[in-house]
């Protein structure tokens, strides 16, 4: 496809893949469309070997890095330990969590002593993602950097300019849209509130439109549609509205590549679209994910309400580790609960597929749904 | 265009214009479109002078009616007086509403006294819905009858089937859409939880693709695409996936045309697409319509749980009555209060046109999404 965003990214079709799974987003840049590898969790030790590793598969091919950079460096949790971020949860939070996992028949008298989420407070603090961006700017094939959450910080814009690198920016309202543009984005990910992971309220077919209309001024900026897309003909739809093209998540999911629990896997590939969830319950943000007895247990009448990020984190993370260790170990109380973030597009992922052939059928798809527009004009 | 389903209804631009405004109904199908009026609340009196008075209008275009019929005959609240529903509220309810009507400055002595909504009750009983639907297919002009609520019951597809009329129902879910073809439905409305009205969760652009998905084996179906969709770009992008058309309702209530409170239409020009909220304080389903203070004050901490169709809207129905006609006289606590019910697509409404217009803006946006899409296969 020969548009201003293919070329400048040197790729065939404008399929964005996020994915935490390396050879996700090697196979889709081969394929010829653009994986993007998420590093947050990562050192820059860690994100160094991964890296390494794609540019000996990719065979020159490009692929970009999704982190998380706080826009402030004295933000409130900046300079807390850990151990001060354990101290500020609430015990009812975590006698909430182990009365979830007792009712399902899993021992928690170990629960709480499993390392958090390791690199995870790291990254989340201006260093620590510092160190991160700049190792993946390193490599000369990554050529797109994302901001998962919030307007890309000064630091992260200036070192990728320097690099010729475009900055993302995931973006959920019209208002972020703005920010983002303001503060020089090139790449606008607007995501509908049908997306997995972190989202917002607005659907994909609302934003996309809006977003596009509020960034009219600013030819040079590239906006991507978001939220629920699974299929080439939803990523059809979203370009002819004007979008230059699709970031997916979900889809890679239930990839033979991947590396999703193969208890969560499973539930993914039978869910309908009513089975996803929108709630606080994993980040202290709004992400939306499988939904499950541990989902419900959270919305339930009386369950305390989430804590901020990054505290919410510190309560459900290590559950939902034990809950991913035992449901593939075959616990069924585990296996009950388990559960990932996923969008509302789970309802349509239905077989489990190679990366390389979800990327030929969203040609495929595209092609064919483009074809049926242009025949109702005819 | 040239579609099957312009051909089965005889119109040139399968866009479907759901509007409780006659005047709405009588442009749209005379510019080509396809107006549906929304019936609920009309006695077979009532119905038959809007529907003369549409026929006068037209010129033989063909337009349709969206009613509510309840599928069970002896349901519930089936053989209960108004006055037997009222005594089912719980005197808690009446207090929220009081308090907040108070806190606005507004008198609610005489606030219980005015009848609630004529004739909802009966159209929401069969015999009533009966009498409605049998005045509205006596109308030569009526191509279409929807459901609004639930299944199609079985003498609302005989009747419509005498009269080779097409019948039609909303759908929310993938399983809606089963239920309805099983029931012989012509015309699925998928309508996506961004729409303004009764709404569910799925979004547009996953509920589409699933609902065609579920209904490929029954290629005389129509699926409307609904949810969000206020303008031509978002309609092809519908059509692209395999929509057969648009059901839109929002994007009619800011038209010149359109009966809506002024108040509320200004609020809606200015309105983004976050400041809807889907709740079910108005009926006592989930609906989707514009926040304001009193949505707000439904979501507040204590505030009581709405009480199940049709109870909520005896609770709700008087209160939002007084704060409409007040806020038109301009008072400032009715006018803060005021809402109606708009989906996201709210965002994307920014001028007051008239009918006509809006259809014309349809079908060029329309043709340059589809010219959009060609050029990126070429």
């Amino acid at each position: 496809m020969d548009t201003k965003l293919c070329k400048r990214l040197g790729i065939q079709f404008p399929l964005f893949a996020f994915s935490h799974c390396r050879d996700v987003v090697a196979e889709v840049s081969k394929a010829g469309g653009f994986g993007v590898l998420g590093v947050v969790g990562h050192t820059p030790e860690s994100v160094k070997i991964e890296l390494d590793w794609l540019d000996a598969q990719v065979g020159g091919a490009p692929y970009g890095v999704d982190l998380i950079v706080p826009n402030k460096l004295d933000a409130k949790e900046g300079g807390l330990t850990p151990a001060d971020l354990e101290a500020r949860v609430p015990p009812e939070h975590r006698r909430h969590v182990e009365g979830i996992l007792k009712a399902h028949g899993i021992e928690t008298a170990n629960l709480w002593s499993a390392p958090v989420g390791e690199g995870f407070g790291d990254n989340l603090r201006e260093a620590g993602a510092r160190g991160v961006l700049e190792e993946a700017l390193r490599h000369p094939n990554v050529k797109l950097v994302v901001n998962a959450l919030g307007v890309p910080p000064p630091f992260m814009m200036r070192a990728a300019r320097e690099k010729g690198v475009l900055v993302g920016a995931l973006t959920g309202a019209r208002e972020h849209a703005l920010k983002h543009v303001q503060a020089g984005v090139d790449v606008l990910v607007a995501a509908g509130g049908e997306a997995g992971g972190h989202c917002g309220e607005v659907a994909t077919i609302v934003l996309v439109p809006e977003v596009l209309d509020a960034v009219q001024d600013h030819p040079d900026v590239f906006v991507l549609a978001a939220g629920g897309i699974v299929t080439g003909r939803q990523m059809a739809a979203c370009m002819a509205m004007g979008a230059d093209g699709a970031w997916c998540g979900s889809v890679w999911l239930t990839t033979r590549e991947a590396e999703t629990n193969p208890v969560v896997k499973q539930k993914m590939l039978e869910a309908d679209s009513r089975q996803t969830v929108r709630s606080r319950s994993r980040t202290g943000k709004y992400t939306r994910q499988l939904r499950s007895p541990w989902t419900d247990a959270w919305q339930a009448p009386g369950a305390p309400d989430p804590l901020p990020m990054p505290l919410q984190g510190l309560v459900s993370g290590p559950a939902l580790d034990l809950i991913d260790k035992l449901s593939q170990q075959g616990d069924e109380g585990a296996k009950a609960l388990a559960t990932y973030w996923v969008g509302q597009g789970v309802g349509l992922m239905n077989q489990p597929l190679s990366s390389r052939q979800v990327v030929h059928e969203f040609m495929e798809d595209f092609a064919e749904a483009a074809e049926r527009l242009a025949a109702f004009t005819r």
